[in-house]
């Protein structure tokens, strides 16, 4: 086997792990992450692991970042081929509603589950999630404003507080359908995102 | 020492169990207990800690049951207090708020945390939870109703809708402000709180 093809395969492997990695914390959070548990669930070899990983919170930490490429894949990617301005924030929406309602992750949204998870937690996990979670509700201020520029919605948008809530809707929406098993829950967020944004265009 | 004198005495451990088990669970989740852990933190033997709760299910169920009471008397009972209508809905979003923002539990609102941690995972746990989180989203929207028959609100009214976006708001601002240290998240609750119901009284 040539270099390339070592590479390759260990990319593959990366892959692999991180795979199952996202879906167990998804639903069990990333404490439910050890490389024990991995190594027998994976049939990949202890030592394997660690020349991937290293430690159990490198793991978890790469855990974080691959949860947030695929967020992207899921929500921003499908945003970004909308055009700017309303059209771009209702697909917005509409992804990150779609992104928890086919379960992406049997869990629903791992990045919710890993911020409550870690957010009274203190330390590079936490801040690893919280950047995430910046950079969503940026990107989605940074659509709002946009759409105020381009006059689809009215220039006296409190751009900051719209953004507030049209993430607070996505986020209960899949809390909800997680708990009660009430997939009802992404069509009150619906007619919550329509609403404020019907405000907003009034 | 006479009977009731142990009886005290046993709810008054069983209290103090149960408080430590609540902190720890607001910050790390439920997963966090366990029988061992406890009596060390607690310096009370394990089998002091099995006389009370037998396992660590029954542990974590005691938990649960314990922070719907703390909830209760912080959130729900000052707003019993509160005439009915407009002004007992405003109590009740305001009391939610202090509740997280003052932190009656160092990892913000319990229920919010062990929710997020066992809503993908099916069980006596996740039943307990999903109970108290619907008596408290019943409990808002039968304030919200009253606040409609009493001419608060507008007749038209969509009660569940503003139900679930009033929830969402108090949710998202316990969210933020722990993943992010930003108190001020409160106040972006505080004003699409003061914009919706603005909205339904318009």
């Amino acid at each position: 086997m040539t270099t390339d093809g070592r590479l390759l395969r260990g990319e593959q492997t990366r892959r692999v792990i991180l795979d199952h990695a996202m879906n167990i914390a998804s639903s069990e959070g990333l404490e439910g992450l050890s490389i024990g548990r991995l190594s027998g669930e994976l049939k990949i070899s202890k030592s394997g692991l660690f020349t991937h990983f290293g430690s159990k919170e490198e793991l978890q930490l790469s855990t974080v970042r691959a949860g947030r490429e695929v967020f992207i894949d899921a929500v921003i990617r499908p945003a970004r081929s909308a055009p700017p301005g309303l059209a771009r924030v209702r697909t917005l929406m509409e992804s990150w509603l779609a992104y928890s309602e086919r379960r992406v992750f049997p869990g629903g949204c791992f990045l919710f589950q890993v911020s409550a998870e870690f957010d009274a937690r203190p330390g590079r996990i936490r801040d690893e999630i919280a950047a995430a979670m910046t950079e969503w509700r940026t990107y989605l201020e940074s659509s709002l404003t946009r759409a105020v520029d381009l006059g689809d919605l009215h220039p006296d948008t409190d751009v900051r507080l719209l953004t507030f809530e049209l993430d607070a809707y996505t986020v209960r929406a899949n809390g909800y359908a997680l708990l009660h098993d009430e997939p009802a829950a992404f069509d009150l967020a619906r007619q919550a995102i329509q609403k404020a944004l019907a405000a907003a265009t009034a």
